[in-house]
């Protein structure tokens, strides 16, 4: 028998029964955002390779221009321009300056850069100082971008477009990514048909394997889909047995109720072990968790917001496990726009509508039975209700998840 | 003269100067996650076709449970099963039930379905129903899913997973969608060399068009490069305009700043008109919105984290106006670790780290110079410090723009 699980004991279960895929990918730079990085990115130059100016003005040595001002201006000797793309080749006389752009080297001796506004130029080679500058005013020193051995990009980290300018700013034109976990998906059901098909009376479509395949792809996977099978035990077998030898991972949605569902916990139990075997959550409850030759098989509920946000919760952040994501998901504040109970002993999930009004976020509750998926369809994310709790008041403060993974 | 403009006035300006294109495509369901719906999806059937039983148990008619108890059980004769996939040929006879299992189709007559945990069957074809049943418990009504002539998703809308399933309910096979933006990106600068190669002195990497590329791409538009272009007015006046006749939105990138700054104002005066130039924040002052042939040219800083943020503020959301994407960025609430000086008369945008501590965000700031990209390589997002503030005391709360599009 197994005891019912509390969502945040199936992450930890989640988390410690499964560990980081070794497959990794080299691509190149261009296709790079969005994938987990497999390794340390380390600096191994210096960027910038030169001290450069961060304004249009003279680089300076900093002390020829203490105690200068508007009345009493420093009058440093104009000993030449740098120009952009060139090297500064020789040092910086003492009491002098040189003309830079933004962007451009500095020469060495120089350790600040005044800029144009507070400088006047007489037009007989000198240029009058009018603002004292620090040491360091205006200046991005070599190395100050990257310095050899430093960790730029740590592994695991999901590279964002800035972080493709980092990478490109040190030269490094591929990177090492994970692989993305394949997740195979089979739905089960003598009532589905094919989503082109009309159906009749008694049949519905196959929602979830295209729900499933979106959003495996939307959060760095590979989907593969099985198809629908009928509700045969010996069928389902052969079909998991074929997905567990092809993917990382495996999803049966439809098979965790009565029926069909005890089809799926029998598979999974004749080829491997059951880990898990319902959650105490609403929807969601039949959700199974178990193991073929140590790859991942859920059994996920067939309703379709049931099966949809079952896999958010527990199949992405396997996913992302899988793949040593560090996976950073952060909740929205917003206010409960009514009130709604909830009494059942299990943690409720319900998805809202967000709307903007007077600077503060309401959450719209949406009340939709679980088999609908068109409930959803204008949400923006869900709250959780604690299976503790009896339900929240109106403007109640409640943490949304969005959807947009 | 240009009057500097502030975020929000430039905001303003993008959204009444530029319209929705009307190029759009048809593509398949598999493939429309993330892309914008170009226009109204209708029901045009009834989902499901018939109604529906959301638990394993028996159809009734609510009437004939009222009253009823553990002790004295309501008997009803059972009049059959309807199986998965098939449909209830006829209707239920008053004072009689029927077995259904969750998800099959509830036969004509039958107003709710009592679950199975609720019954005994007495095993000589009489069910004893235990709790009385109200009308509609445990069933899903025909067209409750989707109705023909309801907005199920409205046109701008982005579509995410559980839209997918909305769409794979009503058997929308393809969708059409707006096309993605085309996004020229000219990378302007003698020092400038590409990211394979080392740099020499007074040189570095092209790193913007790289940032830009990864970032139109997340944001849902097709980049196309047109690499490095020496300081030149020419040479760039030949370049924007071959830009402009074969992109949405050209990026001049590095320009902005003396020297080649004046010459992306000229280029765009001579060919167009200048929108803006120059934007009351920091970085990112030097930035100028042009058009030419009614297309809009930006020139954006050099400065890689200059340049990153403003095309994140403004060229973001100038293509979700070309898609008539609706798009919906929400902040996230933390608390200052540290406190900030800001005292510039321009709004600062800083980068921040997140760290959850005690079931609450803390967001550490970056203190980079604007060249900076890797200075941004940990960061989580970014906050505004407005321009009459002078800065933000440790403890402060703040709203985060989370750099995850």
């Amino acid at each position: 028998m197994f005891h019912v699980k509390t969502p945040e004991e199936v992450l930890e279960i989640i988390n410690s029964n499964f560990s980081t895929l070794e497959t990794e990918k080299l691509i190149p730079l261009a296709e790079a955002c969005g994938r987990t990085c497999k390794e340390n990115i380390i600096g191994r130059e210096y960027v910038p390779e030169f001290n450069r100016s961060t304004v249009d003005g003279y680089a300076v040595r900093a002390a020829d221009t203490f105690g200068c001002s508007d009345s009493i201006p420093a009058l440093l000797p104009l000993a030449g321009e740098i120009l952009m793309g060139q090297a500064a080749n020789s040092p910086l006389q003492a009491g002098t300056c040189v003309a830079v752009a933004t962007g451009g080297a500095v020469p060495e001796g120089a350790d600040a850069v005044v800029m144009l506004e507070f400088t006047e130029d007489y037009g007989d080679g000198t240029i009058g100082i009018l603002k004292p500058a620090a040491p360091g005013n205006n200046l991005i020193f070599k190395g100050d971008d990257v310095a050899p051995g430093k960790i730029i990009i740590p592994a695991g980290h999901i590279l964002e477009p800035h972080d493709i300018g980092s990478l490109a700013a040190m030269g490094i034109t591929s990177v090492k990514v994970s692989a993305k976990p394949i997740v195979g998906i089979i739905s089960t059901g003598d009532e589905l048909v094919e989503i082109h098909e009309k159906p009749k009376a008694g049949q519905v479509r196959n929602v979830n394997s295209h729900v499933l395949e979106a959003m495996i792809k939307q959060a760095g996977g590979k989907p593969r889909s099985y198809g629908i099978i009928r509700d045969d035990e010996h069928v389902l077998a052969c079909y998991v047995a074929k997905a567990v030898s092809e993917c990382d991972i495996v999803i049966i949605s439809g098979g965790s109720s009565v029926g069909m569902r005890d089809a799926t916990a029998k598979v999974i139990e004749e080829s491997g072990s059951i880990i898990l075997h319902g959650i105490a959550m609403k929807p969601g409850k039949p959700t199974i968790l178990g193991l073929i030759d140590n790859k991942p098989v859920f059994g996920l509920p067939g309703h379709p917001v049931a099966a949809y946000l079952t896999a958010r919760l527990y199949v992405c952040p396997l996913m992302a496990k899988l793949m040593g994501s560090n996976i950073k998901q952060y909740t929205v504040t917003a206010r409960m726009s009514e009130a709604i109970s909830s009494n059942h002993g299990r943690a409720e999930f319900v998805g809202v509508l967000l709307e903007s009004v007077d600077n503060e976020l309401l959450a719209h509750p949406i009340r939709g039975k679980s088999g609908l998926i068109t409930s959803l369809a204008a949400s923006d994310g869900y709250i959780c209700i604690p299976r503790d709790c009896e339900g929240l008041t109106q403007g109640t403060r409640v943490s949304v998840n969005l959807w947009k993974y």
